[in-house]
Parts: C-alpha cells; sequence; structure tokens
C-alpha cells in the first residue's frame, strides 16, 4: 500500500469528535483524507482485481469505491445543493446498496457482472463528487453547513466501514486464484512470542455502556451505540491478550472440528456441510506433517503460532471455547458489555488499517507491548456472545439514514475491537460491529471471558 | 379430541414441582396421565396422517410418538434397568433426534420416508416402554428412583414439548390438502369482541429473573431457565391483551407487506422470496372483497377480528411494531425480563391444550375475563426482542441431557407465555420457548409493549 | 403378492388386440383383471407405505391408485355418461398428474403431503369408478362404445404403467428404510448360473419399424410407436443376454467410477454429485472384502453375480459399454431399432410382473433357456443409445389425450423389452419406454451391441 | 470491431481444407489469421469486461482468450517440441476447461472469481505461445510437422469455437449492465424487409450424410461429423428462410408462452420457472403499446420484425412450431440431416463474424439475395429435432483429444448453419453444433419444414 496518501495524525483524528464542533476546515481535510485512504487501498488493484465478487455478501472493491461516493451525493450534494448535477442518473441504481427509500437496487449478488462504468470512470466519479462536495461544502452558508456536516461525518464513517469490506471482500475473492496473490506488502517487525496467558479481573455492578448521542461533545457514533444506558455487571476477567493460533491449533488437533460436543447445533451442520477443518484460508499441507499454511494479502504464508487466530467464526469461537472448558478452567466468550466496560478508559490505539494505511500490513500480529489487556483494539474482532439487538429506549432514524442499523438487528452476533483492516480513527470503546454467527471472511478472532 | 383421557386438576400440577419431591406414586400417575395425552392427541389421526413431514423442521406425528418413547428407553430403561430388552435395536437410529452423543440419528428431513414400524407398531413401542418403565420405576429400590426421578420428569416435560409440536407439524402438513381437513372439534363460547387495548405499567429496577435450579422446591425447570440472576430493567408498560387479528388486518390493509420501511433485511428478503402477504395459514377469498379465511384444525373459517393473531414470525411481529409506532404510539416487542417479571406472581392458567386435552379446541379465542393483563399464558407465544442466548452463568449439563437447550442458542428469539397447543402444566413465568425469527408455523404472535 | 387376483393367459392376452375388434364382454373382462392386478399390488402393503413419496419424479402407492382411477372418470365417465355423478370434485385437482388441458393440477412435489383421502378411500373410489363404468360399458349404445372402447383401453395401458411405477416408486421409497422392509415374496427356482456371452448376427438393410396405428388388427400401441417407417440398419450384433452383475462389477472394481474417461461428461458429473459407486441400491458391506448386497423388494441380500445388472442410469451403462470397449471388443449400446428390429418375431414372454402378478417376484433372475436371444423381454429394460424422438411423420392427438407422449421428448433416452415389473400383456417389440439419462429406479439394465 | 485484422479471402480459406495437405506456409498463415481474429474480437473490450461470468455455463472473455492458448501449448508445444518452457505451470491448472486426461481442472463456476494473470499478461501469454508455435513449427522436421499440423488445424477450429463462445458469453454477461453497453459497431444496410416464407422442396430416400473422416481430400472436420454414412430420408420441404422476429411475434402476442398446449413438458416448467416471456434479451417498454425492444452488442434497440428471431431455445422454437401448425399448416423442425442435404451443394458463405471480423455487426440481418434457400450458413444456427447422438460407427479417438465431442452425446441437441458469431471459414455442411434444450444464450433460430 503506498505511504503517500494520508498525514493524519492522532492529534487531528476527527473521528472521536463531533462533526458539529468540528470548523469546515477540519472536516473537510479529515474528509480528503478518508477519501484518499480509499484509494489507497485500491492503489495496488487491477482493473480486473477490482472487478471481483466471490459471494453474494461481498461486494467488488469497484463497487465499494462507487458507492461511498454515491453515499455523499445522494445524501449530501442531491438533496442540498441545488446546483449540482448528478454524473450519471443510473448509478443512483447501480450504486445504492439496500436504502430501499431511496429507490430501487440493483441486484446484490450481480453487482460482479457490472463492468461498466470501468473502474478509470469509478475514479472519475468519485474525484468529481469530491470536488463538487468540497466546493459546495467550502461555500455554503453556515446554516446548510449544520445540516451536511454530521452527514458528512456519516458518510465519512459509512466509507471507513466500506475500507474493511473492501480489504475482506478482495481477500476472499483472491483466495480463489491458486497463485495466491500478494497484493499488499508482508507485515514488519513481527514479534518472535505471545505472553503468556493471563486474566485480568472487573468488578460487576451497575456501569453505563453505549453511546450518548451527544456528537457534538462525545464524538461520532452510530445510532445503534444509543442510547447510552445503564448495565448490570457480574464480576468477570478476561484473558489478556485474544486467542492464538497456538492455541487453536489444540483445538484443532484434538478433533475440534470432528467432535460436535463442543458445537451450536448450528454451526456443526454448517461445518459439516461447508467442510470446515481450520480458521478460514488454512490449508494443511501436509496430514502427516501437521504443519499449515494461510492466505493472506502478502500471500500463502506459514500459520505463524504466535499470532491471534482469525478469520473464525462465531460458532468456531463459541466451539473453542467449550472444548477450553473441559480442559479444566471455565471459560467462555465474554459480552459486549463486558469488552466496552474493560476497554472504556483505553485510547484507540493498535495495528490498524491506518490513520496511514501505508503503515500497515492488514495481517494481525503477536501480542506485545505493556498493557496489561493487549491488543483491546486492533488485529482481530472479537466475537462476543450478545447477540445484535437494539439496545433500551433505540429508534432508529426516520428516513433513509434510518436504514443504517436498525433493519441489521436479527440473527447478527456483535463483535468488538476493530481490526488490522479498520481505519483507527473509525474505532471507538462503544462501537458495535456485527456479523452472522457463520461469517468468517472478517479479521475475527476471540478473547476468552470468565466468570469470577 | 376425545375427553376421556386425562383427569389431572389444578391441584396435582406436578410441573410445578420438582420430581424428588413428589412421592413414586404422584410422579408415576403423572407419567401415565402425559402419555396417554400424546396418545389422546393421535387419536383422531389416521394412520396417514401420521406419516406426514411437511418440512425439514417438521416431523411426522408417528415419529413424535416414537421419539418420546426413545427418550425414556434410552435415558431411563437401558442405563438402569438392567432387566431390560430394547424392543428394537434399529429404534435407536429411527427415533433419536439430535444427540449426538447417543449414536447416529436417521436424517431428520427424511423422518416421513418411513413407513415401517407402522402406526400401531409405534402405539405398541409405547404400550411396552410404558409398562417396562412403570413396572421398573414402582419396583427398583429407592437410590435408583432419586436417580430416575429427575429423568422421567424431564422425559414428561420433553414429551410435552412434543405434544406441541405434534400439533403444529399436523396443522402444516395437513395444510397443504386441498380439502382443508378437520381433525379436532371446532371451538366453543369464543367470545363476540375483544375488549379495547390498553397498557399495565410495570416499574424498573433490579429484580430477578430464570429459575433458581432447585427443582425440589421451585418445580422443574429446563436448564437453559437459570441460573436465577439480577436483571436491570427500566420502566415500562404491556398491552392489556396480545394484538387481535382486527389491528393486524390494519397492517395488512395498509399494505404493511409491501413497504420495506417496517422491516428487518433479513424479514423483507424472506417475505418476498416466501410471498408472504398475511399470517400464515391466511387466504384473501376475494381481492375486491377483503375477507380472509385462515385454515385451523377445525377447518378452514374466517378470520375473525377479536382473535389474537397467531402464525406470525418474528419478523412480522417487529414489523407491526415498527408500523405501529408510525401511528402515534411508541410502541415495540417486550424483552423476555418484560414479560417475566410481568407475569411473575400470576398462575399459569389459560387457554392451553390441556391438562384435559379434550377440553381444547387448539384455537386460540378472544381475550375476556377481569385480569389486568389477559391471556399472559396460553392462546399464543408472544414474541419477544431477546435473543436466546444463554443467561450468566448458564452451563449445559454435561452428556447426552445437556443437549437439549444450550446448543441452540444461536440465531433464536425467545418466545414466551404458552399456546392453545401447550399442556398447561408445562408452562411457567420462566419458560423460554425459541425458535427461528422466521418461523411461522407455531401459535406464535405479539404482546406490544412501550417505555413510559 | 397375492395369487387370487389374475386368471388373464396368454392365450387371451387383449392387449395384443385393438380394442375396436374386441367384443364388450372381452375388453370388460381385461379391465376387470387389470383394476384388480393394481389393487393386488397394493394388497401387501400398509396405509403408512401408500404414503411414501421419496423424490419428485416418484408417487405415493395411494396416488398412483387414484390417479388410474380419475383417467376412467375423466376421459370415459365424464364426458360420456350423462349420469355420472363425480365421487368428489377436487379429486379432478387431486389425482390429475400433467394434463394441462383438463385443468390445473396439485403440485407433483406435494403429492405426498395429501393423507386424505384415506388408502381406505382411494380404495372406495376405484370401486365406486370400476361399477359406474362396467355397468356404462356393458349397457352404453353401440356408438358410445365405439368412442369408449379405445379410451377404456387406453386407460387399462396407462394404469398398466402406472403399476410398474408403483413397484418402482415403493422400491425406491423403501430404501431409506434401514429396517429393508419385505414386502413381495423371494424368487423362486434362481439359476446359479448365466451362459457364457455369445452374440447373434442381424443383417442390416431398410426394414419397418414402429406400429402401423391400426389398433384393430395389429393390437393396441402409443402414438409415440407410430408412424411405422422404414429405418436404414446396418449389420450389427446384440449380445445373447443382458449384462450380469458379475460383469458389471468387473467395471466397478476396475475403478470405472473413478475414472472420467470412460462416461459423457453430465454423466460423470452426476455420479459425483450423487457420489455414485455402484448401481443403485447396492452396498459394499466391508470394503476390504468386496462383497455387495442390494436392496429387493424381498429385503435385503446379496448381489446375485449371475443376474442382469440393474438400476443403473444410461450414464452407467454407457460409461460400461465404453470401458468394456478397451478390453479389448468393440462394442457399444444398441439402438432402439436394432433391439427393435431383433425382436420383431418373438413373443412378449418373459419374466414379467404378471399376467398374474402373484406369479411374479418383481426381481431379475439368470438367464436361461434355449433361445438364442435370452431376455429380450422382461427381467430389466434395456437402455438404447436412442433419444426420444418423434418417429417421421409423428403428431400428436389432439386434446389431452395427445399430452400422453409427445411432450416429453426431450432429453429423455429410450429403453426396450421391459421388467419384472412390466405387466407381460403391457408389452410389444415396437415399445418405448423412456427415462432421463440419469434415472436409475427403473428396473434398467442394458445389452450390449456391436457392428460387424 | 478493428477492421485491421484479417486478410483472409474464400480463396484461402484452408478451414475447408485437410492439414496435411496444406504446406506449411498456409496453415501456418492461417494460424497467425485465426490467432489475431481472437484478438481482433477482444480488442474493443476493458479489462473489466473480460472478466465478466454471468453463469456457470459461459467464460470470462479473458478465460477463452487463454484457454485456446493454452490447447496449442498443451496438445503441440509441450509434447513435441522438447525445448519449450510453459510460460507458467500453473496455467495448466488454470486453463484446462474439462480434458481431464490432461489434469485437474479449476473449477469452471468460479472462472470469473481468477483477477490474474492479468488481461495483459493474457495477451502476452498468447503472443510467447504463438511465437513458439511458429518457430517451432517452421523448423522442425517434416515428420514432427505431420504429427502437429492436424493439431495446429483443430486447435484453430477449437480456437473458432470460443470465438462464438466468446461474443456469446459476453453478450449474457454484459445484458446484465443497465446501461446497455454498446461494444461493436451496429449494422449496416440492414434489408427493410423480409421476403415472404416460401418452401423447396427436396425429394427422400437414401442419401450420404457426415464427413469422409478424409481430412486430406475434404477438409477440416470434427470427430463427430463422421463416419459418413447412409441416411434414409422422406421426402421433406423446408422454408425458404428463417422465421422472423415478425413471425415470432405473432406466436407471442397469441398468448404462445401462456399455453402449456405448446410446450414439452419440461420446456414449459423451464419457462414457467425462469418466467420467459419472449426470445432472451426481448424487453417489453410498455405492455399497453406491445412494443418490444432487445440488447444487442451495439446497444439497446427495437426488434426489428424483418430479422430472424434469435436467442430461442430449442424449447421456444419447437413450440413455435407447435403452434404454427395449429394455424393451418403442418410444419416442424427439420432434422440436421434434412439440413445437411438441403446444404450439402452450397458454398457456407453468409453473415459470419468473418474472415474479418471487423466486416460484420455480429447481429442477424434480414433475408435477401436470390438464393432459393437463403441464410442456409450464417446469421442464426438453425435448431433440429435432432438429439445429438453419434453416428453409426463413431468412435472418439484415444486419449485427451478425443474428449472433444463424444462425451457431450446427451441431453443436447443439434443446431446447423452457423450464426454471425460464427467464423466463415469454421463452416461446412457437415457442421454439428450442440447445445442443451433450454440454452438461449447463443445466435439460436429456427426455419420450418414440412412432409411432402
Amino acid at each position: 500500500m503506498p505511504s503517500s496518501v494520508s498525514q493524519a495524525t492522532a492529534s487531528d483524528n476527527i473521528a472521536s469528535a463531533g462533526a458539529q464542533r468540528l470548523s469546515r476546515e477540519t472536516l473537510l481535510a479529515h474528509f480528503e483524507r478518508v477519501r484518499a485512504a480509499t484509494e489507497s487501498l485500491a492503489a495496488p488493484l487491477t482493473p480486473e482485481d477490482q472487478m471481483l465478487q466471490s459471494m453474494e455478501d461481498a461486494s467488488p472493491a469497484r463497487w465499494h469505491r462507487a458507492h461511498t461516493t454515491w453515499f455523499f451525493e445522494t445524501f449530501v450534494l442531491k438533496p442540498h445543493d441545488p446546483t449540482y448535477q448528478p454524473v450519471d442518473p443510473i448509478y443512483d441504481y447501480l450504486f445504492n446498496s439496500y436504502y430501499q427509500s431511496v429507490g430501487p437496487q440493483y441486484p446484490r449478488p450481480n453487482r460482479g457482472l457490472v463492468s461498466r462504468p470501468s473502474v478509470a470512470e469509478v475514479g472519475t466519479y468519485r474525484s468529481q463528487v469530491d470536488a463538487a462536495l468540497l466546493s459546495f461544502a467550502q461555500s455554503t452558508d453556515d446554516d446548510i453547513w449544520q445540516t451536511i456536516a454530521p452527514l458528512i461525518e456519516l458518510g465519512l464513517h459509512h466509507e471507513q466501514q466500506h475500507q474493511e469490506l473492501l480489504v475482506t471482500d478482495l481477500k476472499h475473492a483472491l483466495s480463489f486464484n491458486p497463485m495466491w496473490p500478494a497484493v499488499y506488502p508482508a507485515p514488519q517487525n513481527q514479534s518472535d512470542a505471545a505472553p503468556a496467558l493471563g486474566w485480568v479481573d472487573f468488578p460487576g455492578g451497575i456501569t453505563m455502556c453505549g453511546h450518548s448521542g451527544d456528537l457534538a461533545n462525545d464524538g461520532f457514533a452510530y445510532d445503534c451505540e444509543g442510547p447510552r444506558h445503564q448495565v448490570l455487571l457480574r464480576d468477570y476477567a478476561l484473558a489478556t491478550r485474544p486467542t492464538t493460533n497456538a492455541e487453536y491449533l489444540e483445538f484443532v488437533r484434538d478433533g475440534g472440528y470432528t467432535d460436535p460436543r463442543w458445537w451450536h447445533a448450528e454451526g456443526w451442520d454448517r461445518a459439516q456441510a461447508d467442510q470446515w477443518q481450520a480458521p478460514l484460508y488454512w490449508i494443511q499441507d501436509n496430514t502427516a506433517s501437521d504443519t499449515w499454511t494461510t492466505y493472506t494479502l502478502h500471500g500463502r504464508v506459514d500459520v505463524n503460532p504466535h499470532e491471534p487466530v482469525c478469520h473464525i467464526s462465531f460458532f468456531e469461537a463459541a466451539a473453542y471455547a467449550a472444548w477450553r472448558s473441559e480442559q479444566g478452567c471455565d471459560v467462555r466468550l465474554p459480552t459486549e458489555f463486558e469488552l466496552e466496560h474493560a476497554a472504556a478508559g483505553l485510547e484507540p490505539a493498535g495495528n490498524f488499517a491506518g490513520p496511514q494505511p501505508g503503515q500497515s500490513a492488514l495481517h494481525p500480529k503477536s501480542a506485545d507491548g505493556e498493557a496489561q489487556l493487549k491488543q483491546v483494539f486492533g488485529d482481530v474482532w472479537e466475537w462476543t456472545q450478545s447477540a445484535y439487538t437494539p439496545y433500551p429506549g433505540f429508534k432508529p432514524v426516520a428516513g433513509a439514514i434510518g436504514e443504517y442499523n436498525g433493519k441489521f438487528m436479527a440473527n447478527q452476533m456483535v463483535l468488538r475491537g476493530g481490526s488490522v483492516a479498520t481505519a483507527e480513527n473509525h474505532m471507538r470503546a462503544t462501537y458495535r460491529n456485527f456479523f452472522p454467527a457463520h461469517a468468517r471472511w472478517q479479521f475475527s478472532g476471540l478473547r476468552l471471558a470468565r466468570d469470577t
């Protein structure tokens, strides 16, 4: 990933601030950085790469680039800039994802069947919308600015989500190529060992979780992160770091994938049907030798035992915890509130995709450092035992923007903490990511918890 | 349904008692009643009816009768009665449902492809196991009795669950018959009107939910109902009765099934794919006249506007609440804890399948009576917004019995309160029923809640 | 199978005669025999057995019994007997198979989901229609008799086809039962050996194939068997008997199912997808010992090496021939015309399902006897390399009766000769049976051919 | 399509000559022209276009370009040129189509999931193999030349087949794009009217059909076109031209797609399941106005009533003939032998994709000219009523080359005559194209026949 793209630093991390209190200059500078970061991720990809759609749940990189642009065009420019001329009316149809109230959507499973506009034209589309938005936003009067600033900020977070999906969808698609393409640079400075697993105790009690919704003072958050509300916790402990490949391999070698005792019924059925034998992308090169490789965005490599295990489903995470409990220590997956509580005081720093995308290898690394709880943020999303359901008092925003989160609150599990593919300034302690229990193509791992 | 079967009365409702404190005589009398109740449900069914399997999720009546018998054979007789001779070794394979630790299972989707043993032979199997169990249980010494009594009680609750499934699976299968078979008697004494919808307020705070696990003192419960634990509630109100057909029809007539705004994304996709236009079993006989009929176990009848709406999925229940909220009153589905809290002090009485199955029409009826909260128990299961996840500290029992609940704790929603197909002495305030969010073939409806 | 049913003998085999030249008495006596033969096949089946539908292509025995009755009701009684009162109007919908011009059809895949009318009521339906038809046919005047006689004869051949399907569908369904039900008696007098394979030469030239369509003089035939027309044959030879299990086992043991060289591309894909490893119903009880058993209607038995191989698809038959050609002798499947030419002078006698169904074991037996060409008729249907396409000049009859054959003339292969499940008086040299190339559940085998 | 590519003329049409009698110079010049023609077809396509795979039966343009190259590498260079260094060993896996005997094949449905090697690298692969082949072929001694010349010629015909597939697969994929991309130039000089339909009579009798297999004297042919053999024809007549859009529209407007009487049973089921209402690519822009447009490779255009109807399946062709027969004139689809017989004396000239691809619009045009039988070659492939089965005495070549045709001889129908996407020098009267009866994405139409 080219290193020339992003100059964001922690000090001007505007994602931790509400748009309303940001000057236009700051927000628009952030706009430029986030938009550039997407292009930075796409830069090493060929037009052919950007066409790939390997499953219905994934989208081509080309589409991610266009759809995030459509978001600004649809929610900022068209309704607020009377002089705006849409780049092409059909883009409304092609690049709407699932906003039913905006209009019909080109069928999701067919996104990979659209070769025109070309990848270059998508680039032009991005440039034109960027120029139009910047020009409009810089010159519009303050009333309108107050209206569009939160939409711009939302659009940037939306785009950062799609940056992560661009990476994970791409990895999934490229894994079908037996040439194991290496598209991003290999990681540097990888630790040779993970610290031994320890535990950090947390006292229970009533605690506040979720976001206040006061974006001006408390920074940006999605609607589903609020309302902030009281949560009753019991005493609990969290593992000092996520589960490693070495630990997970014990489960694999002990026949974890062939013993239904550890599995949810649906997880077992899925594992059998899809012939899961290890985390996604792992290949056992030689049954006898018991060595494993895995596909990464820098090519196929040996599984590093010290890294956090990654690309597992909720079902696998839960099965691992059930199996590990039989080894003598009563463990489980944490709830989303336990992880939020534990992370509440911490800076959202870690092995992220950026602010400078070029600094990241888009691959988890072994835990290190002095923090008691390591890798709370970054590296791998951590599956929780919490279903993605509305917080007390949650109500979606009216209109299309309200379609963002609430309509997915069924059959999804919450993940916390961000991954190597997450932008650092997109993360916060209240962040609720969510995926179906069987999803494996995100950078998803686990951290054990236990009652104390 | 024949009325000659059951003599249970509320006074000897043993399901509200732990097996340990019951005399053998009482528990075994209960055994006979529950086993007879199953046969009572099956009595009006022909051998042909008992073969029907209309989807993978459902089973033939014949199979339910055999599987519940297999449960006693497998968990009581075989391990504890050294003199017991199995009726047929192959029944172990044919009638195991999903107990991986017991052995292989005949494929569930093929249960309808087994015509032998015949329905009559399944009846014989039931009689032989009943006789063997009663003989053994009456004569075994007290140590063994202490061991088997909880298994027998569990087996009876297991059988009562299957009684409900027998009824709902049968209804689903018979609905494919254009002759609309009437197999149970039509209901009597149906009210002509439902009372107007009112609200009952409940104060929030920390409350105890779930079952203690002390079956001896607090009566029977499944493992998933515990541990009993503190729950933090906010102030809330519940509707005085479930939503009626008349109220739900407003949603249908307002285009509820054609407007994605009200729906979860997955619910919308499902509704489109399966062409949902109203609750399951409803048919609009004449588009112009807007009259609807529905299939019941007493034949096809007009939709009674006063009855609770029934045979809707979680997605429909949630869509209805979202739509109703736009009508001016901010409503939602309740959580499972709100319903448990509200039901905590109440007797589990209502329009159930029994104790005397012959007294029930297996069809919901209009709300009536003086209770503030009506139909808390019986009539229709009420969808909650709670996903079926483990309570804090939950741990499945080791061994096959432990496969009962925990392994289904993914992608299921909790329902509360019981239905017309539930045995009355199978119900209690802590009872957690669960089904996938798209399931419609249970007697499932909803009760609105709101914040106060 | 009860032996009390049928008194037909070869001498009064009316299927070899056109209805028009038959006296009413003779045709109606045949009517009674054929109708009774169906009941004879169903007699050993329980109501549960008669409900089974194991795939979309198959139907429950109960349905076959009703549908064949519906045929007489629909095509004879309703249009011609003004006094006829239909047994139940809904039967028109339930028991129409695919006659689009008659009216809508209950969905074929759901035939197993209909438990009412009961099996006993289907029996009553049969009796009532039989009585009505006999009474009407005996008393109607000659003009009407001339009209209905061919329809009755067609209905009887239609019923005989369904007798065969009843048997093969039943076998398929019962094979899902791990108890391996035995429903018909085991065969007697099975030969211990098959004669060595020899060849019979036939000279080529122009020959007449197909049926004249003159039913009065040349006996009954389906429309697809005509027009009789010139066919140009080359010199060819046919094997003296069908391929045996022993011969086919050589193919299996030589890895025939794992080598794509022998297979049509589509056959190979199907074999892989459905994991074919041997003929349908074969199970290799012990990989090491290489012994095989097969399911038959008299239970699971050892594969008899001397019997004709059976329950193979066209793809397997063709693969066997391709493999055998590599063994030194250039063989192939015959064309339908070669088989018809060779069979032209022969009496259609053999191991059939009847005329007396009770005399048959519904299982192929080893070749014996003095005939040069053995088992030309009966035992197993022989796959040909001929696609089921219209003969020159073929034109379907107008109206519903015309839907009988022509509309299936795509993606079907012709089989010749009849099987153990075919009624003897249903067979003739011009008979064209047809099934998709992947179908295995008929009693289908092969006879090799070669160029000379 | 660029016009600079091909200088082939009818006079040096080497495809009508056997390789053995061609000088190296002539054959290698032809090699260069055919290879260049593929590149000419690909030239207007973007890398994104060349990635598209819209169904399992189709392949990306990128893949067609590589696979045809792999053919020469695999069957000419590797076995015969000891100095040849493969471009990349993994191409063997990626670009093998279905040659089981050569090695494993990358899964066909995933061909669109391979973005590397890039489109440009595929171009390089082509150049390198071309250079290597030319260099080797020019310098090798005569013995080896005699061996490789037929392989080169086969490879060129193979490539010409893939040129056609490249075009039809591309059209199918681009039709998913609501922008209706125009990639090739619009046709010129389109006639304004089609001549009235007339008939040409042909006398029956024994005639010779198929190819002699003597490539040296009779020109190239695929194995499936032989052996040349006697065929017995009846008197017949052929329509003077293919059926036009105007004629076919009468069928559409008369409810042809909603009346099962005209259809094969399987065709009807397919038409219902896939919601066929007109030929593929047709859209009825306004139900009231009854105007239709169609997608072409030069964009979406009005359906021209005078052009031959195109993009219909065998099922539609047969349904049209059945419907037309009811209009008073007894018509049918021709057999493949009738078309071959009628075409036997004719020059294979017509509206083809080339020899000069740039001269073609890749779209059928209205019949014109003085020939009695018009459009015998070119414009649209004509469905026949003949299943694709082996000719008498047909035997596949041993080895991988033998996998070319024989293994597809099941469930395919023969088409004759070539289309706008066929290279002119790829065509001959004995040519047997074949596709499944439901296939619609080829340029496939029909010509009526009748008995006389």
